[in-house]
């Protein structure tokens, strides 16, 4: 069968024949139809992040997949149900407390790897196996779009655990603000819209006319260009946020991202920047997040009930949005257009039925 | 009746003789007992932090107070009655939500003021009035301590945040530091152990022999000398900590409390620093926070339902603790010698009685 991987002589995406997987007991089959691309592939490719399978000359890429159950084995998971595989799997060294309590999203390192990204093959072949605690069943519906689950669940993570941190007092959110217009931002955006925030901002770096702004503006939010408007400025230009979601991995925005806050809002982080030095007045920061009662919150990967959460909000968001989101569709063989687009356009995607 | 002031002209506490309140319609007369001193005073008086009644040419000091009720009016307090007054109180312009709702720890600034620190005198008098709803009942026992009440209840919000901002998984902290061995470090500390914290540890930079490092090592505590052992060194030295206390209002705790913390770990900030401008590898801080789902909760001020939990967590602790903790109770007349104390020691306090 085809897959997409990278090998640890050459970092260029590349399509390879591999043996089929077969399946064990508590395991199911499952034919792929679509697998997106995003940051963290990037990343991945440039050797930023995660790491190969260990014993492996190369590693199957992938992470965002919607596929179709082949063979459900002996699970309750039957033939032709449509699923969304979670990413985190146990280590080698066997499962632990994280992954039996059904939260592997909070193991510490060392105590899971990810499919695609850190330790273990990914999504990006015409068939995978996964045990069915990992396969989330979406609608038919999701045939084309299903692989967005995955992503969105991460904004769907970060936003609860946001959200909790403010369950100490009674906190009725109106104003948030998504920081990056990328396809994870515009994700968290929908996802916002889809809880009822009633006022919504999304910032970016994008001169008119661009496909996410419309996307933003469709949804009646307002884009924000942080070349005009800083995050300090924010709250004077347009008003304070009770919640910002950090989705752009640019490394100031952590710490800048309380500026932009009202009192008693929260922050939450979800890019993953690498390292970089700066001045900061880290006393006013200090200061202003104890006065104002303000929070951050870091969040990453997700579990099976964000990506439930995820599949509620994708089905009450407009039609409209995938279609605008999802900018390029690509056959395996055509991987090297399809990880170009993905860095020029919104959202590439390889389809496994082309 | 004698009161414990600062005027515009002048920033040295001394006594003054002025006009004994009179209670309004669901007011209480509280004769006062005691009034601790803390950090917040020593800013208000070189002007750092707060500022005076509006019209008023000085400010009563003092808002850790303990008292007895004089005078019931025709509320649900009697005569005799032990009781510790909240801080926050209504603005000019009138009471709002916050009030409303029993949270005016989360009111914005400008939506309220603050007895002793911030438009409105404080509790360093004989007699002092307030509504019912913001004196909380406490036994008899407390005559000597109940001051402590007051700075207890914010390291107590501070840590409900905290572990809010946790509860959106499941979460078993057992390792805590508190940075700060000054009053409110060493009672954050008392708080950690009534909660059942089975490893604490308390950071502070004073030699042996110091009678705050007795109070840690008598806790079964872990005494961190930070000119020795750096935040970030803590995990490696001693072991990583689930929840970080903040109680130095050192600007750089502010950042550097992250490096401390374990996976899923959550840091509190407590301390209030003034401006200040370091570098900092904030890409290293932002994806750590991320890939460790890690979060830092900024707090001020505390609710009812905070005085009345420090209340609980006081009766359970010993009374060795308050015997050590209170190193300096002086009459009302001696004020200089105890605010000079109260810099020098761990904790002073002014005595009505004597």
């Amino acid at each position: 069968m085809k897959a997409v991987v990278v090998t640890r002589d050459d970092p260029t995406p590349q399509v390879i024949e591999i043996g089929k997987p077969s399946v064990s007991s508590g395991e199911v089959l499952v034919r792929v139809l679509r697998v997106g691309i995003d940051g963290t592939d990037h990343e991945v490719i440039a050797g930023n992040h995660g790491g190969f399978p260990a014993q492996s000359e190369h590693m199957v890429l992938g992470h965002e997949a919607v596929g179709v159950v082949e063979d459900g084995g002996d699970t309750d998971l039957t033939s032709g149900q449509m699923v969304v595989p979670t990413v985190r799997r146990p280590p080698a060294s066997g499962s632990n407390e994280y992954f039996k309590q059904g939260q592997p999203d909070m193991a510490p390192a060392g105590l899971y790897v990810e499919r695609g990204i850190d330790g273990a093959h990914g999504h990006m072949a015409e068939f995978v196996t996964a045990p069915s605690e990992f396969l989330v069943p979406v609608p038919d519906s999701f045939r084309e779009f299903g692989f967005l689950v995955e992503p969105l669940s991460n904004a769907v993570k970060a936003i609860e655990h946001a959200e909790a941190s403010r369950s100490a007092f009674r906190w009725a959110p109106e104003t948030a603000i998504v920081l990056g217009n990328g396809p994870l931002g515009l994700l968290a955006l929908a996802f916002l819209r889809h809880k009822g925030y009633s006022r919504l901002y999304c910032l970016g770096r994008r001169d008119r006319p661009d496909q996410s702004i419309d996307i933003i503006e469709r949804f009646g939010a307002t884009y924000v260009d942080s070349r005009e408007t800083s995050l300090s400025d924010l709250a004077t230009i347009h008003e304070p946020m009770d919640l910002v979601v950090e989705a752009t991995g640019y490394a100031r925005h952590g710490v800048e991202s309380v500026r932009a806050l009202a009192p008693n809002g929260v922050a939450a982080l979800l890019g993953i920047p690498s390292a970089s030095t700066f001045k900061l007045d880290g006393g006013t920061l200090h200061r202003e997040m104890v006065l104002k009662n303000q929070a951050l919150v870091g969040s990453v990967n997700s579990h099976v009930g964000h990506f439930e959460t995820a599949r509620e909000a994708l089905t009450d968001t407009p039609s409209w949005f995938v279609d605008q989101l999802v900018t390029g569709v690509f056959p395996p063989h055509e991987i090297e257009a399809a990880f170009e687009s993905d860095r020029q356009n919104i959202k590439a995607v390889i389809n496994f039925e082309m």
